[in-house]
């Protein structure tokens, strides 16, 4: 085979059209499609920006929605499903997962992350990735990195330091990346301490490359490069879209005038190689749209999250209602006939169906009389005539079903929300229908954090679909029956108020900069180190049974941890549980966490069945990042291992003493005296070099202990001076 | 006069010994002393770090209290004092005053700081400057900059962004520098954004001298200095203590290899010679004691904050107490004859005398029985003896007065606190106190500020006097008897819970780096943003009288505005308030505080008088530091003027709106298409070189409108290419 010229190199590394990477001699084209919860295949080269009409393809519930089901097993399932429609579309890799942490409630394009804890987002993130590349087709593992927002998202620099990235903001892509082997990785759109995502050296080979062991190809997100030459260099294999006659050129011009080595060209075009090789021939063919439609419902059922369930005693809820010919449902709400399902931008897909919940809810309870009133319009203020129409409705109601949430217009790629309230129309509205007295039960459709203090408490029930894909009106009728068992757990934290966000004040940024001043105490963390009340917090959902939790073991090993609980399911149902393992190092010479999810599983029981849930722990769950040692480092001492139902709800909780070593400063002159005095060697060494003075004076350590030696040498009289240092070695 | 050499210039720019300058052909020495609230001067050389025995000097309040005055009037007098014995102790310069901003509770220095805000910080302490330089003494102001711990105080690295750096740490500098024209500015210990103060060009040049003017000597924190050279080459001009025959060589050998400039040495010798120039051949005499003393007593008095005054009925608070044979009150607490009147290390005073608050008290009431129980140690756990005896004293009596506070080993210069609880000893005795039913009067001692929460809601007064300096013990009893209003404001907010404050989670930081995460948002700026209920509010405090506000005028001229308001004593006693003008921009394009005090004056009424005060506010009082545009920006829209007695009780409101024009952004290529399309000329410019696309799609231009017009102009078929940038000359 010939050898590809330097232009048809450059060619290769930037695509052919919008939807298309380059054929060149013995490289074939691949089409890509977006599509983290459904494909977006548009027919042809695409239109102006790719946003356009697509070819029908299942919509599966969002990012969000599957992330509040904790099942990596599902998450697999939907992968396979969206292989299998890729395959049918001839589509060679799939445009996602978003495995972006959820910094702050207001990102608009939350309902395409997963959550707000590393953990949670990598290990469900890589089930999708499985699931997908099981069936021969490839996925990007998007956006890298640090790209939590909208606002100013193609320039702005997240300014994060190095512990933040490695404990919060990486590790979803690290396990994905080192675990599931992704095709692709996309670089973000923004800068990441001042350089952009797409020419990030560090990001793209030191971290992504040598330390993970990713061998596929970086693909830029669209339109994220500014300089094609400095991307190439920093490790972005594809350019898409091509800037065509602009970043063809400039990489031409610069492996001709030197400033760029042929070999970093080659290193990407031998990257492509690989990836048109492993999708082979375009498939083509159809799928089940019943049986991916069903997933589609399944999986939007297990993402609801019961969040509270009054009822008019203490022992029942009001939900799940019980069809009968003497029930009359009154169904509240817009939504309940224009469902909303997924949000705007890149992610949309054109469904091969769409339930909707109305109908859903009629036909789940066949026997009772339902009747409907959309009470409030999806824009506009407040409408007094189908307020009334609403009210009027409920007060002759059992129950009423108020199914409420986001208006398109609030959520989207692009933008950012200001605010975390639904629309005063349907606040104004649920008041009045608390009013009423008839029990009220809530069902949200959003894709970001909706508030629901204050108003929850004047309700029954309230469950939240998020953005539940096609099948969620259907979803929706079963989890309100009882036909299953609410199946989701928050993926992050409902706060009582937006200000009470960690990410507050330091969202968005300005001037081209956001600070991520929070550090590590992102979501849960943040709300648990402050000790800050919330309205439902991280890993909440209620269950229509009970389970009980006992017999906590945990085994230590060096670094190593087997912690055992037994959960019982106490109720009279059947029921699924998502037990979570939470690990807190209180003696931590850094600030940490007071709890960090480390394990998690989803056990189904039957009244009164037990199961014994295991979890494995290793270094790396007890460990921070040290900036100071370049690593992750354990220290000895305590640890806090806790198993329960949520981030607040812990229900076994011990104490361990992990015996390792601590890691030991290396004492310079630039150590300081107290450094030196607590080192088990360094102290009886300074002891040894130095002349009476401040080591026989504990007030005056208590002033000055914390000074380098070489600082104290300059002070005279107080037994450190330069000659000590010499003798120390120092 | 013979040129000096290399050898003497080195040796003028590091001292001559701990206390000294170096006297070298033309330039006598002279002697620098610690004190920004008194005097500490050492006989001889100096011992080994200074910190021993020095000459009496009246010790005044700490910084702390005197901030609490919010009357830079008296700090002009006291200043004028401090210069008074500098001069009769023959001491060249004053190290003092410290303008850092208390950015946490847990400072250790806070004793020897002013405030959380920055302009009264400023005002103050220029008076204090020109106070003590009105007799031919020197000033340095310290610890320049961003020196907020004591943590890792030598090394430390405070990441701080510009803009919180210009509207927080550095503007009380500036006030003092460009209006009170300190001789000389001391360098802080800690790195600033990886650089140390000691070697920091852009803080120690181009700010310090090219932006404010400053014409005087950069003087080292004591040991501040690890590279002399570098010091030096930043602007940094004397070193001390001198690090004899290391940094001198230094200095020697790098002009020497022409490492370093001569004329940058000659310009710190310049501004050496000018320093000892200005002060003059060193005196020597006598003050006055007993006045110095009695100024001592009115400033203490003026700093105390009256937090709470319950009392029988709504209208008669329990202070202040009315001397009278049949009043029996229980002065309960150590520190009531052992006081703590000022904090450790540096600032440390040998008194001239010391008032006994008991002693004091006891004058104050001499037809009243006064009893008196320690009640709890100084050190160590409670004592069930001392406090069983403290509750029977206090139960035969009319009235508790508890004196309680922190003990000396709880906060020094050298470490930072933990907590800012009181003693476990203090606070259950204090419970046992309430529950006599006897009113409880508490007067606290301390630097830093100690939670009230919530053991104040069970008694029936609080005064803080902070660390009140020597005659603090007579200034309590002027106040508690009412022979002084209570004078004092917060000068800092006192939070609910230390976790409330803004910067809990990034204090004091690890590994080296402290993350001034909240940005500007410190204080009660932080409070107030994220609407945050505390125990008392910056600039509270009592009186025993009570004051109206009415007649609220703004006028607005471009961005100068005039604000009056008249202030009336509503009371049946003479007394003083605090006025206070804050200053919101709701509207502004970067995150702003709600409210910032931009003015305050203190006036003294009698009853039924009335005063009308009245505020100039300038373009610097409503702007921010723009990054982007490198400078002070004031933008257009509405401000929100407010006058009142605390940041949390502004008794005159009104929105303003200044007409000025926005600054524009040059716009490029790299300027997003909503930033285009919002400019006055840049949106029809854009109009007329674009085709037909994005332009006509709104709906597309929310998706990706913050895309730069470069970015877009990769994507085929929405109108804007290259062409249309070449047209646009973008």
């Amino acid at each position: 085979m010939e050898p590809l010229t330097v232009e048809q190199k450059a060619a290769l590394s930037i695509g052919a059209d919008f939807w298309h990477t380059s054929a060149v001699p013995g490289v074939p084209s691949i089409l890509v499609s977006d599509g983290p919860h459904g494909l977006r295949v548009q027919p042809g080269a695409g239109d102006h920006v790719g946003l356009g009409g697509s070819l029908p393809a299942t919509c599966f519930p969002t990012a969000a929605a599957l992330a509040s089901t904790w099942d990596p097993a599902l998450l697999r399932e939907v992968g396979e499903a969206l292989g299998t429609e890729a395959r049918a579309q001839g589509v060679g890799v799939v445009l996602g997962p978003g495995v972006n942490i959820k910094r702050s409630p207001l990102c608009g394009r939350n309902f395409e992350y997963f959550s707000e804890d590393p953990h949670l987002t990598g290990v469900l993130a890589a089930a999708l990735v499985e699931g997908v590349q099981s069936r021969g087709v490839g996925t990007s593992l998007k956006h890298f990195a640090a790209n939590n927002q909208e606002t100013d998202r193609l320039r702005v620099s997240a300014e994060v330091d190095e512990r933040t990235l490695r404990e919060i903001y990486l590790p979803a892509f690290e396990h994905v990346v080192t675990t599931a082997r992704p095709w692709t990785v996309m670089c973000a759109y923004n800068r990441v301490n001042g350089t952009y995502a797409s020419e990030h050296a560090w990001l793209l080979t030191t971290v992504l490359r040598d330390e993970w062991g990713f061998d596929g190809v970086v693909v830029s997100d669209w339109g994220a490069v500014a300089d094609r030459v400095a991307a190439l260099a920093a490790g972005l294999d594809l350019e898409m879209p091509p800037n065509t006659g602009v970043s063809d050129r400039a990489i031409v011009d610069a492996v001709a005038d030197g400033s760029l080595d042929e070999a970093v060209l080659d290193r990407a075009v031998d990257r492509m190689r690989r990836l048109v090789e492993r999708a082979g021939p375009a498939g083509r063919g159809e799928f089940d749209h019943d049986a991916h439609h069903a997933l589609a419902r399944r999986a939007a059922a297990d993402a609801i999250v019961l969040l509270r369930n009054e009822g008019p005693d203490e022992h029942s809820g009001t939900l799940p209602l019980r069809d009968s010919p003497a029930l009359t449902v009154a169904v509240v709400g817009e939504l309940a006939r224009t469902p909303r399902y997924q949000g705007a931008g890149s992610s949309q897909v054109n469904p091969t169906r769409v339930d909707v919940p109305l109908e859903e809810i009629r036909a789940a309870l066949p026997s009772s009389t339902v009747g409907f009133a959309p009470g409030y319009a999806l824009d506009g203020p407040a409408d007094r005539a189908l307020a009334d129409e609403a009210v009027a409705l409920a007060s002759g109601a059992d129950v009423v079903v108020a199914v409420l949430g986001l208006p398109p217009a609030e959520e989207s790629e692009g933008f950012d929300r200001t605010h975390i309230d639904l629309p005063v129309a349907q606040t104004a509205l649920l008041a009045r229908l608390s009013a009423t007295g008839v029990p009220v039960v809530v069902a949200l459709a959003h894709g970001g954090v909706v508030r629901t203090d204050p108003w929850e408490q004047r309700v029954a029930a309230v469950v939240t679909c998020w953005l539940g894909g096609q099948a969620g009106g259907g979803a929706l009728a079963d989890v309100l029956t009882g036909a299953t068992d609410p199946g989701g757990r928050l993926a992050e934290t409902v706060p009582l108020r937006l200000a009470d966000t960690p990410s507050h004040l330091n969202f968005p940024g300005e001037e081209g900069r956001v600070r991520y001043g929070e550090g590590v105490f992102v979501g849960y963390r943040g709300f648990d180190a402050l000790d800050r009340p919330v309205a439902h917090p991280f890993g909440h959902g209620l269950s229509y049974t009970t389970f009980g939790y006992s017999g906590l073991t945990v085994d230590v090993d060096g670094t190593d941890l087997t912690v055992g609980a037994t959960v019982t399911n106490t109720g009279e149902r059947a029921g699924r549980e998502v037990v979570q393992l939470y690990v807190g190092d209180p003696q931590a010479s850094v600030a940490r966490p007071p709890a960090e999810l480390r394990g998690f599983t989803k056990i189904a029981l039957e009244p009164g069945e037990s199961r014994t849930v295991t979890f494995d722990l290793h270094a790396r769950d007890l460990s921070f990042w040290s900036v100071a040692h370049g690593g992750w480092v354990v220290e000895p001492g305590e640890f806090e291992i806790a198993v329960g139902s949520s981030s607040r709800d812990l229900r076994l909780c011990r104490t361990v003493t992990v015996d390792v070593e601590r890691p030991r400063p290396v004492l310079t002159a630039d150590s300081t005296l107290q450094e030196w005095l607590a080192d088990p060697e360094g102290g009886p060494a300074l002891r040894a070099a130095a002349g009476p003075g401040i080591l026989d004076d504990a007030e005056l350590q208590k002033v000055i202990g914390n000074f380098p030696l070489a600082r104290l040498a300059a002070f005279p009289g107080i037994g450190i001076t330069r000659e000590t240092l010499t003798r120390l070695g120092a």
